[in-house]
């Protein structure tokens, strides 16, 4: 009989967050006035008041990390020629100035924080690119590709301090207060590294492991994102642990997502290739809830699996062996449960919200960004 | 004609700061006073207060960067056994618990910063070994070497971290202080190890640049040491400003003496092999003065290390072909110039000391620190 990976029926798991069938979509009672907030302009908001500072930021480098880190951030191709690179999404910074806004102070409040959390995310792409052998990162080749290892190491570390220099030279306490949140959520971010490595080594992770890291890896920084604007407003500690709570749920399901669309997203959206996780050998959320969700369909994955990672000719398998992997994760229940994670995350990330005081316009616009997190196609 | 390096000859520098003719030992008039302290016993201090704190910040560390981290620290060998390693001379710690008493304050006072501190070096070594590809530390394989470079990078970054969580956890205005402090340190660190990799791939490198690149790579952190446990104890900033200037005018002495110590050290002192740096290339001081020095052994030097850069036989060197490129670094007036270097130094660190109002005791034993860098035989 097939059983939840986590002790529950997932069919029981959907039913007490809603039982809706459509797992990307948002719950349908505030998804009416949500649809008032322009989460494009919101990103564009967080981009634009967020980006001239960072870039000022990185022309403080010492040269070449000035370069590497113009690089990185797309700002300029391997030759050193002006470039507009793809920024990514930039939920991050909007979520900084956003959070400013609780507190009743402006969004520009918000923003050494939304650059302080842009830094730190960078400092750890840089180097899990490098210790992961990642080459390609937002279509193009990674800084340990084009400059060398020891520069991704560098530029990651000078980043790293760089946000707690953003930062701590406001000189306040809030900036105290929000380098010490900051620090606590790199930490995670290392760990969940840590995790994510140890892991490749093991040919089975559980589900609650999995979600540990990937609470780590992504939660740990959303939360600082989510509240770090607020708590250089002034903010109380428990309007910032309620945030935080808020950024990192939107983080697991943020990932959930991500790891539906490593798997069957569409490539022209995603940028990435067909069943790219797959191709990986990612043991990602869909992967090991299907396997831990035992029956037929979940145990022939298991043998498929243990099969591939002996194979030597992993490397040239045809677009229907990954296909056929990926039919029987979503016959496993892999592909649902994860649909419904995302669905389970982005319903206690709405509820952190309800628990803390902010004006009616915030609230919406925090809600209306964790919906466009789960229903996104990128 | 020979000229000095710097623009200034030599013998008249020497004139400059009391005409000294044993370079490594300290001014006659204030080393009788320091006599009284007791140096061992207040490097043993600072080891004895903040290795257990170090340890207990360790354990914090997610499996295995715990187990990485013992390792580095020389707690435990690469099996994993209790191990009781050469955890160097622990002057940092003891810079920082006597700066606390610059104050009034306990020396206890001083601990997060010293731990602080002693977390930022280690993270920088870490991640220099691994950059640089150097196997040995400290006379044991370096952490990449055993644990691999994804865990020197991880370590790194998780010491890094922990640096900043250690110092904001305490919560206070003067923590906030001391982090800023140490972050803008941490940036040099991290400057310096750029301008080392940039150096190493030319030709020719200025007394200048060198100088710059040891102020930054261990000028800053030592400045960080000698003022942290003073800014916890809530020291004014002209106060902190003028320890930090004790500390890196300290740094620079410290490091004149080690590249002393690189060509000419007692490989029993030491731990070191003989002419040591010569057979790394490395470009320290003594080299660079000589270079810069000019005359015929000057010339004769520039166009051996020119010959050597480009010769394939260089791994196969001879005890006497190191040999004599020292006598001509000597002859050509490296030797002598860095000697001298490290008592100006000496010389500008008692002075800033001298501008802080500080009890006696406290004062004699910076001192008496300061002199032990500088007579140090490893």
């Amino acid at each position: 009989m097939r059983t939840d990976p986590r002790g529950t029926d997932p069919r029981t798991l959907g039913t007490a967050t809603g039982g809706e069938t459509v797992p990307t979509v948002p719950p349908a009672a505030t998804a009416v006035r949500r649809t008032t907030v322009d989460v494009t302009a919101l990103l564009e908001r967080g981009r634009t008041l967020a980006t001239p500072v960072l870039r000022a930021a990185i022309d403080r480098l010492a040269p070449p990390m000035d370069t590497v880190a113009a690089y990185h951030f797309g700002w300029i191709d391997a030759q050193g020629n002006p470039a507009d690179g793809d920024g990514g999404k930039a939920v991050r910074p909007a979520l900084a100035v956003l959070s400013a806004e609780v507190t009743g102070a402006a969004p520009e409040t918000g923003i050494p924080g939304a650059v302080a959390v842009e830094l730190v995310h960078n400092f750890s792409l840089l180097h899990d690119d490098l210790m992961d052998g990642d080459e390609q990162r937002r279509h193009r080749d990674t800084v340990w590709k084009v400059h060398g290892p020891a520069q991704a190491i560098l530029v990651g570390d000078a980043l790293f301090a760089l946000a707690n220099e953003v930062l701590l030279e406001l000189g306040t306490v809030e900036a105290g207060r929000a380098t010490r949140r900051l620090t606590r959520a790199s930490r995670a971010l290392i760990d969940g590294q840590a995790q994510d490595i140890s892991y490749e080594h093991r040919d089975r992770v559980s589900v609650e492991e999995c979600l540990e890291m990937e609470g780590n890896k992504t939660g740990a920084l959303l939360a600082s994102a989510s509240s770090i604007g607020a708590v250089l407003g002034g903010a109380d500690e428990r309007t910032a642990d309620m945030l935080e709570k808020y950024g990192y749920h939107l983080g697991l399901a943020f990932q959930a997502v991500d790891d539906l669309l490593g798997i069957w997203g569409d490539p022209e959206a995603t940028g990435k290739q067909t069943w790219s996780d797959l191709r990986q050998r990612k043991k990602s959320l869909p992967v090991v809830a299907a396997l831990a969700a035992g029956g037929p369909a979940s145990e022939r994955l298991g043998e498929m699996l243990a099969a591939d990672a002996k194979s030597s000719d992993f490397e040239n398998f045809s677009e229907a062996e990954f296909a056929a992997r990926a039919a029987l994760i979503e016959e496993a229940g892999g592909r649902e449960w994860t649909a419904e994670e995302a669905r389970r995350q982005h319903t206690i990330a709405i509820e952190a919200l309800d628990a803390v005081d902010m004006p009616d316009q915030v609230r919406d616009r925090f809600a209306a960004l964790a919906d466009f997190v789960v229903v996104r196609k990128r």
